[in-house]
């Protein structure tokens, strides 16, 4: 290990950082738990070529490496350990190119999401994927996770929005795969594979990315308040079978609800109610929120249209305050990440319930309703996450599995979901995907643990 | 031999075609191409069942698969030769599900993606490739090719329009690949490594499509004709650099644009000109015609304007006749289908121009030029491509290559393609590629000499 460590200083000096806070932060992201014990250095690598010379080393040490951006994300996927290297891309922030005449940006892999629509922004256009986490978190953790976010149904996830990647293999060698153009099919879609595959693969030093141009015109935000929550996940497929594109639909149950209220320091919203909130956008924005307005009144919930950005904001900020508010009033939690048809939706409340109930837990819910992702929260005191939090977790996901959805719409496996992979795809499927990894990561160096362990 | 062709007839009686007519006519595609001899027999599969049987007794006999839909192909990558079986899937149409509510079908590989469109349209949905073979090309066709279309630059290409698609890998296993909700990131992205891998992965058996509500409103469409090719070309990236998104903006050359002309019986157009042809559609359709207009007229366009649906089908069917124009009047063709970003498409028809002067060739062009996608056509007579024909072709392609372009934007590799693949890809890549393909396809039978093949 320190012949290791002699290794990479001489290759990389000072980049490589084995101070006690650092090696401790590498240890965990967002999810609420960390490896067992802290990894051998981080290595902040500035460019291609420092990559390029942690791969080389890593692979003739056979040492294994953990690449890691801002660390945000929420299924332990980039928490490093003993015996690791800690390949930190936050670093690796610039923009090399803005296109908006061909609508693609070329960027390091470090810059946050945030940082670069700020960027985009004076050039009239934007990058789509927008996870909750987009002020803290880099597009090369977007990719690496598959992220979505709130705006996924109307403008897509990551995989929808990323035309090539640069990687650098786990032996050193740099490959670049996709386009420059809106077509490309020139052999197999090892741009698609590199999304979502977090960290398993390679590692991500660059990315061509699609761009949009900015939305014109005003965005209008409707908050539907419903007596419950099931009646709220109804109005949502509501709206989607009645044909309407919102921008945005988001949910949250009385316990979100309540939790943000107070975190925003709010009156108590009434007991047991749910939130419906949509915001419409584009040339249609008035016209479909009418329509949206129309149909959720029809279902009985009491519905505010705003048209005014600081109203919009306010009644936008309420959702926005659900993590901290969480993290305030209720407690470590394990977070579920289910996605349905948005049909199945309703059903799926009634499953939460039904899992409530049973096993004798809370799981307060917010969900991306609009494209049929769910986010329980599972709450728990202690350390650990107990047994019976986890068999509820089985529980919940084998329901969703049922009627038609998945275990991770947008977290990814990382250590959390790795025991329910193979229940997901199949045995057949579950080795198929190890042999393709093997194919880039022979040596299983590159995040082991991660995704595929059993 | 015989003994491949006794067990398929065991297990799949008169599915098992040998007749002289339909092992002549899976030997080629529409590519102009076609294999050097007949495949041992096609077999119609009705079934996921029957594809199972095929498969398990080509890999025990060690025999090669060659899937087949319809046969529309533009890059021979369906073409069935001697000792190989050409597997049908041409005969399983059934649409299994459509659910307007959560914007999904399920269907099986072959039906026609026009059948389907009408199908859906009673529902209010579409799917939105629309490659220019529509009317005859299946939806398994369209996902092993990664088409494209028209469409492509506002409404996606196939891999965002596949939730899932279920695939019989070649030793005859079953397997479900992706979801049903809008969201999935469930280990490695395997339905979009299926997207485009031409047969050479396995067989693709059904498909989770993603759908889209019909567009209300009405199309406009919008004419300009522009003194040279160059000009219009400058007027599409124009377009596109406006901030404007158009459905469909179709290129014609001259030379195209007369061949077209002539086979409609319509009066030549003036020498030289080049017909650029747009519409807009949506709740903006309106304004967005105007703008076009706007743009092209202030680059000395002649534009004409129609919210006439029967004279913008008028207009559109000049685009339509290309390809039976093509055949009529300009002879056998190598098609190209390189794919730049889309402010190069003037820079890509001063490289047309310079190839057709420098190698002495006729390269009447159409580009898809919304998105950036060229068919230049190489016009050759004989039944062999002439090598100063294959010159001219590896000439255009590296100057696209250059352009920061690809060698295919929809058509896929093929046989006519694959000596180009290691180049764009790198040898790196190229390598890598092949290794993937070997993990789903060990013994190497599905779809062999195709493009991998050195």
């Amino acid at each position: 290990m320190t012949a290791v460590l002699d290794r990479l200083r001489a290759a990389l000096g000072d980049r490589v950082d084995i101070s006690a806070a650092s090696v401790e932060g590498a240890r965990a992201d967002r999810s609420g738990h960390r490896s067992h014990g802290a990894p051998l250095a981080v290595v902040r690598a500035a460019s291609v070529d420092d990559v390029q010379a942690v791969m080389r080393i890593a692979t003739e040490a056979r040492t294994p490496v953990v690449p890691q951006g801002a660390r945000t994300g929420l299924a332990g996927g980039a928490n490093a350990g003993p015996g690791e290297i800690a390949l930190s891309l936050r670093e690796m922030t610039r923009i090399l190119e803005v296109r908006p005449d061909d609508l693609l940006a070329v960027v390091e892999p470090g810059i946050l999401n945030a940082d670069l629509n700020a960027a985009l922004a004076a050039h009239g256009v934007w990058w789509a994927p927008d996870p909750a986490s987009r002020d803290i978190s880099t597009v090369g953790g977007n990719i690496a996770t598959g992220a979505g976010g709130l705006l996924c149904a109307k403008y897509g996830v990551v995989r929808d929005a990323v035309l090539g990647v640069d990687v650098v293999l786990a032996d050193g060698r740099l490959l670049r795969l996709g386009h420059r153009s809106v077509k490309g099919v020139t052999g197999l879609d090892l741009t698609s594979l590199f999304i979502g595959s977090e960290g398993t693969l390679g590692v991500v030093v660059g990315a061509t990315l699609k761009l949009r141009r900015l939305v014109a015109g005003e965005v209008l935000t409707i908050a539907a308040m419903f007596a419950d929550v099931r009646a709220a996940a109804a109005g949502s497929a509501a709206v989607t079978a009645a044909g309407i594109q919102p921008a945005i639909m988001e949910l949250m149950d009385a316990a979100c609800l309540g939790a943000a209220h107070a975190h925003l320091g709010l009156e108590p919203p009434p007991a047991g109610h749910a939130l419906l909130t949509v915001q419409t956008d584009g040339p249609a924005a008035d016209a479909e929120a009418e329509q949206v307005a129309g149909v959720l009144r029809g279902l009985g919930a009491a519905v505010t249209v705003s048209h005014d950005p600081v109203e919009s904001e306010r009644l936008l900020a309420v959702r926005r305050a659900m993590h901290p508010a969480m993290q305030r009033f209720l407690g470590t939690t394990l977070i579920e990440d289910v996605s349905v048809p948005r049909s199945m939706l309703p059903a799926m409340f009634d499953e939460i319930a039904r899992v409530e109930r049973e096993h004798g837990v809370v799981i307060p819910t917010v969900a991306h309703a609009g494209d049929g992702n769910l986010h329980p929260n599972f709450v728990y005191s202690g350390d650990e996450v107990p047994d019976v939090i986890w068999r509820a977790a089985d529980d919940l996901f084998r329901a969703a599995l049922r009627l038609g959805g998945t275990l991770t719409g947008e977290h990814g496996i990382g250590v959390l979901k790795r025991r329910w992979l193979a229940d997901e795809l199949g045995d057949d499927q579950w080795e198929l995907q190890r042999q393709v990894k093997a194919v880039f990561d022979p040596l299983g160096i590159m995040n082991p643990g991660k995704v595929f362990a059993p």
